[in-house]
């Protein structure tokens, strides 16, 4: 889609944009900022980045509450932002809006599905932009676009007025170049930290080994340096390895119980209006409506002890740390087969914080080929501002604004 | 030292027994113990292993209240048994008293320094004994010995009256063959567990890969059922290295602190009274006096910070795994550099919960050559009980009475 003059990368949904102004003079004042096209502003259609649900749900009468907060605290609205199809994909590639260009490496896909959000702040658009982190929807294109994301605690900032993909794992997260405007954003957002035991902070670091092995070895090697900035807070960071099962293990587990529940979400509105889907999308759905039940439900029972087992691990303040995503972007271009085999190896690792409703925070500190990846702290559910605070720490060592 | 009639391994020290009637019908009723001769019983005296000991100190004037709780909880006392001079060291050794017989492997150091309670209890003398742990005092002879044991947290079990080696390690553990006598000992001794955070109970399981890569490879196998049975109550074991550092930086770090503690706690003692010592003490008193106080220093900067890690790692309820010593008891008679080598081995691993202050079980799950060794089970101080409750568990697992 062309991208027009105040839209160098195309992030922005086509035709009139929903733009408000902030409140003066409030903890945001003076940011711009964007909301992904699956959060409702009163008066303006939802699209969830098909026509056909534009068309079918209509103008929208109420703006989401965080819309609202955001708005209230200061910031500018300046646009919605394009989604993946029903926030199901993680290329970021759209057919009906166009797929944004990614700033950072023009000739890769931007990742998604808030690849709106991620390459609106990656060109500059705007300071920061709202997304949605079911599988992996802010930390991949914040990893692809080189720009700081949080995906929060499950349930730690409120969705009414979003759509839904699967509400168990839905998270409303955001991306910044900036870890301090991340971190601010927060304050406005996130409630106050409820981290229980202990009064320890956070730390221990742990390095988590299966998903360094799982990255290619550039990616490893180019967040190294994040890593010893972490460690250079935290101390040394002890190995673990999280799930001794292989992380093909928690993907398909993920995959499965979350496709259950994508259906059981959007089947209804699928069958009832038959739209259609650019590829990709549309065979996900299919292979959401035929998911056997047998296998979402061992899904469902592995991800209760994969949770409790995560939130002990990390009840003390320990934060893990690994690639957020196993490689750079894809080149534009490369087949179904190759963007499957990236999706498999990216969502075990984003099944992590997915399974266990953890927080996750990705820094960009690191390059391969020119391209940004980045590195992940994640923390126990209720320490995400204590987590955002441990980011701005570490960019600070590692010398970014 | 001649074994009596009715003291087959000469786990007793010589001379008149201190025995006494515990009070009718309590929870320990019917149970016969022994302490180990650095708790005082009114009226007797306390050697502390080492003659000269006993003569400058005396009879006791005052019975130590861990062991007033015992008999008035209903165990009947034994008698005092022997143990290292002035509990610092690992063999079991005591040429003034007689080294007790290892009764799971006679041709085998019994390992101390709680000898005497480790071999009183496995030959069936007494159903349990107390014991003293700063180091690996409990845990060691109960790995050789092929019992039970634990190391409660630190601060968990009153040491009045009880001789001090290094107050800010010290410990009054305790050993039995079966795991639910161990657990009903632990509810008359132990506080009610002030496990904080999350309520999780215990879990995940850590299998410490620095200590089972340490242990020799014949006792990690000898270990792997006794795991498996672990692992069938917490689920999978996660892989995780707890000492980036190398176990043998928490051993020299340990060693440094806790010699200048030793001194600081005997070294008046020894320079006033200029006590005979037997081999090996001797030189570890020398050793302990030369203390470089910079070491020192370094080795409790080093103890708070992984004080910390440990704490915060294991505070939602996560729960370490490892071999308690990396090879079965060391046969009698090797030479001393052996015994130092072992030693060094040995206290890495045991220096974990030492330096952090953890509670620790050792259950007596496997053979190596028909020597016993026992698996360690390791939460955050506060958790003792449940740990016992969980001893309990495994072992009943492992067809354990």
């Amino acid at each position: 889609m062309a991208a027009t003059p105040d839209d160098s990368v195309g992030a922005f949904i086509p035709g009139p944009r929903a733009a408000l102004a902030g409140a003066a003079g409030g903890p945001l004042a003076g940011l711009g900022c964007a909301v992904k096209d699956l959060f409702d502003v009163a008066g303006h259609v939802t699209t969830y980045g098909n026509p056909d649900w534009g068309r079918s749900h209509g103008v929208a009468a109420a703006t989401a509450p965080v819309v609202t907060s955001l708005l209230q605290a200061g910031a500018d609205l300046k646009g919605k932002t394009k989604t993946v199809e029903l926030a199901y994909g993680l290329t970021g590639e759209n057919v009906w809006h166009g797929t944004p260009i990614n700033p950072a490496a023009p000739d890769r896909f931007p990742g998604g599905s808030s690849c709106g959000s991620a390459t609106a702040v990656a060109a500059g658009l705007v300071d920061f932009a709202l997304g949605s982190d079911t599988g992996g929807s802010v930390r991949i294109p914040a990893s692809y676009c080189g720009v700081f994301g949080i995906r929060p605690s499950w349930g730690a900032v409120n969705l009414a007025g979003a759509c839904a993909l699967g509400p168990s794992y839905d998270t409303c997260g955001w991306f910044a170049r900036e870890a301090a405007v991340l971190a601010r954003v927060g304050q406005v957002l996130l409630p106050v930290d409820t981290c229980g035991g202990g009064g320890f902070g956070l730390g221990p670091l742990l390095k988590v080994g299966d998903a360094w092995i799982n990255a290619d070895p550039g990616t490893a090697r180019a967040l190294g340096a994040g890593l010893a900035a972490a460690e250079g807070l935290l101390g040394r960071a002890l190995p673990v390895e999280l799930a001794p099962e292989g992380l093909a293990t928690l993907y398909e587990h993920f995959r499965c119980a979350q496709a259950e529940e994508a259906w059981a979400t959007l089947g209804g509105w699928i069958e009832r209006t038959g739209p259609e889907f650019g590829p990709g999308v549309k065979e996900r759905f299919a292979a959401a409506k035929a998911m056997d039940p047998g296998k979402a439900a061992a899904g469902r029972a592995f991800r209760r002890l994969f949770a409790v087992r995560m939130r002990s691990l990390l009840a003390g303040g320990a934060v893990l740390a690994y690639p957020t995503s196993p490689n750079p972007a894809p080149r534009l271009g490369i087949s179904l087969e190759a963007q499957n085999a990236v999706r498999e190896a990216t969502m075990g690792v984003t099944a992590i914080a997915g399974l266990a409703g953890l927080a996750e925070v990705t820094l960009p500190l690191g390059r391969v080929e020119g391209a940004p990846v980045g590195l992940s702290l994640v923390a126990a559910p209720g320490r995400d501002r204590l987590l955002l605070a441990l980011a701005v720490q570490v960019a600070q060592a590692m010398g970014l604004a």
